[in-house]
């Protein structure tokens, strides 16, 4: 057992993520049985989830080990996300107990958070998942926060490399596309990071107003730095997709109105035209640039129908290769011989 | 494997559905032992269970199986159930991508969706389902849609051979019974269809205005004559109880009043009579007619407690026998030689 | 198999209590392995849970079987919990074909419940637990009723056995602490009958009003004398904190205004300072007085965030303790070898 955590893509090497992938490839073509036997994972879920929970009950089972999932709020206790509060309230239970009970019971412990509050200063820390690591005494495992969507760039990642064998110095495209609500930006952010490590070429599509935070774009830029790639922005979502070998085409939220949806819904009252349709598939590489999204997809608003049911759309591949990853993950937590060490 | 779906009672010839049965009672008597093993169900729960979601757990476990369970809109995303639609409403996720990837993770995905809308024409379409299992590229199972409850079907022949080996010729009633709210027809439907799969002679009886869609009826008369049974339809509760073998007493709404449920109440309003009580069991032949339900039941509205707790009640035994039809199922689904191959 | 029910702590010997807490303190050091294999156990949640399904879903999964999870209300129908109801409301299912239904599923029945309507005298009597119970075919566990929490109490007596290898004689103190809402009164009473079947001294720390059912202090009274031990009851919490060797710091209503949260509020209002603080937990045995309490807990409100994180907190090992007792359990329930036959 390794006591590693895997909050960020950025927290395991290049080495360890190549291993990783590599164990995904043969777990996928079934070469490798059992190793989770009498494991648990604990899996929290403060929003809702259809391919994380169902992909990691699954590859729980595949090897022989049970995923736990709990709801608090429904079903369980809801939860008091400050280790400090005076809790007359109405939160019944604290992170910190949550976490180490869990941590007696699970060998692993995941944890889904979408930010919160109305204050990107604050949701920007990721506090609740962080405080949870740090209170659990297993390794815990980011099923999507405020930040990063790590399990969803191992997915992108899988998929990519079969799709392209050699993706170093492709073009990958990033492009912001319409969509009802203001979103997380950890998906958009982790699909960039994914393809900076490949040393792809990367390239950032928004409209004014909807960049990354800081910090994340600096990290993208030294990771791209690092593999190699060039990191590319632009507000013109026609030119983003021109020679494109892939696009991800993925709503975020401006997080100069986070916490205001009204203001936010204003901003982009006029941005509907940012949708991945035939016209701009047609203008990727040789026409043949994969159609990528980590779904839940809003059809005809973020990608058109036919696009996503085209021959283009590897959506179903990104989400099945979610299972494969994350049994390779599983695996390498729990120190399984097929994986290799964590350093 | 098989890509065979289970929508509907009828999909399956009765050299099928006999050899399933066969299966079930091998099954039930503890003679097939594994045969799931690395096997995965999904099931997708738009409306509430307690039978369908306990017994198929359970029944992918006892045989080395995993069964998942997704509610949308209540742990996973919401759904849109318009392939078409252009989504910038509040529904997240799109029917066409869950189905899609549910066939992914999954060997055998099963989806509950009951009526919706208030417009019988369109809701008879039982379009959900259907659109579901189109998408989906492993085999679907209807754990009760708008139109048919066929493991149930399959649960209360299993029920009806027990306890009548030679059920051909016996007299098998459906009856309406009162009940606080308009219910769909699937279940009245699924069991007259079964009886008649039988052989049995079938008797519907119901209020005025409680009639069948015309197709569903249109079945049931073919399904009938194919098995040499008589269909007759009666408006009175007690003529169809004398000298009945079987006594199916479950609530439905009249499709006249689809979808306007006061309409339904003031249409119903002075039926409370329709009830199954002990004097009613009493005119069943020898007095030892089966009283039979699906549950869940309204006692004393449907169904006495008296003789849902007395002797000739065989509810508890339909439940059970769920449990062993679909194991048999999906024992068959995925191919195991102890099943028989299907067409 | 046996057909024993465990609903209260006192419902099993002393000899057979001893023989679990042996039994798991061997599951908890991995010396026993397998056993429930094929074997289902169904959980029924009528209250929220954490550490309840978290540990019996691991528990069973250990041993090889399989738990399944219900919620009437929320996926599952709800329930009528009068058996002689008329059944023209909103619940749909009635607790005895509940009861039947799931003792047909499952190996073991395990239903949680907490005190429901506003008249103590009516909810005193645990209905529901024992109706379920009587309907059930197979073996009920009470995961928490209006008057008991007995797999808190094994949890809880395994905990102190492990810090306390000779309890017989020490100070246990069962104090009521504050709390924003008017909790039940099982925890308590349990962990004191836990405390009194060990021999225990036990101190009952609450303010006037807060006495519990008179029932259960007789029943603890007499537990006390047959083990030895002496009740002493105080309304200082300073007092009973002195010398004691464990400090259980734990919420409950005034059954004087059960089902009256306004009045009971109102009753609580200046008792804030009933609260496990560093200074108080100065005043134990030593300063090493035990600190515990069955969680969630209300951090700063009951127990002070400073003796919650410090060196005198089980509470938890109780929670990891809650999985081997109940591991435990589970064997002896369904007649494992290495568990003793139950009288």
């Amino acid at each position: 057992m390794t006591d590693r955590d895997f909050l960020g893509i950025e927290d395991w090497s290049w080495v360890e993520i190549e291993r990783l992938l590599a164990l995904a490839t043969r777990v996928k073509r079934g070469e490798v049985e059992g190793g989770l036997e009498r494991r648990i994972m604990a899996m929290v879920f403060l929003d809702p989830s259809l391919r994380t929970r169902t992909s990691f009950e699954s590859a729980m089972y595949l090897h022989g080990g049970l995923a736990v999932t709990i709801e608090p709020g429904a079903g369980s206790w809801s939860w008091e996300l400050d280790p400090d509060a005076v809790m007359d309230g109405t939160n019944v239970e604290n992170i910190v107990e949550a976490a180490r009970v869990l941590g007696r019971y699970a060998d692993v412990v995941g944890i889904r958070a979408f930010p919160r509050g109305d204050d990107w200063a604050v949701a920007r820390e990721d506090r609740l998942i962080r405080t949870f690591a740090e209170h659990c005494e297993k390794p815990v495992v980011n099923l999507e926060s405020a930040r990063q969507h790590p399990c969803q760039a191992l997915g992108d990642t899988l998929t990519i490399k079969e799709k392209f064998p050699e993706p170093s110095g492709r073009r990958f495209v990033v492009s912001w596309a319409y969509h009802p609500k203001p979103l997380p930006t950890a998906v958009p952010v982790s699909a960039a990071l994914a393809a900076a490590r490949l040393g792809m070429d990367v390239v950032i599509a928004r409209p004014d107003g909807y960049e990354f935070d800081p910090d994340d774009t600096a990290l993208l830029r030294k990771t791209i730095r690092e593999a190699g790639g060039v990191l590319h922005t632009t507000d013109d979502m026609d030119e983003a997709c021109t020679g494109a070998d892939a696009v991800y085409a993925k709503s975020w939220g401006s997080l100069r109105d986070f916490g205001r949806p009204e203001a936010e819904l204003q901003r982009r009252k006029d941005l509907r035209d940012w949708r991945l349709t035939e016209e701009r598939v047609a203008l990727t590489r040789g026409g043949k640039g994969l159609v990528m999204h980590c779904l839940p997809v809003r059809r005809n608003v973020e990608i058109d129908a036919d696009v996503l049911d085209g021959p283009n759309s590897v959506v179903i591949d990104q989400a099945e290769n979610r299972l494969h990853v994350q049994r390779a993950l599983l695996l390498t937590l729990t120190g399984h011989p097929a994986a290799g060490d964590l350093s």
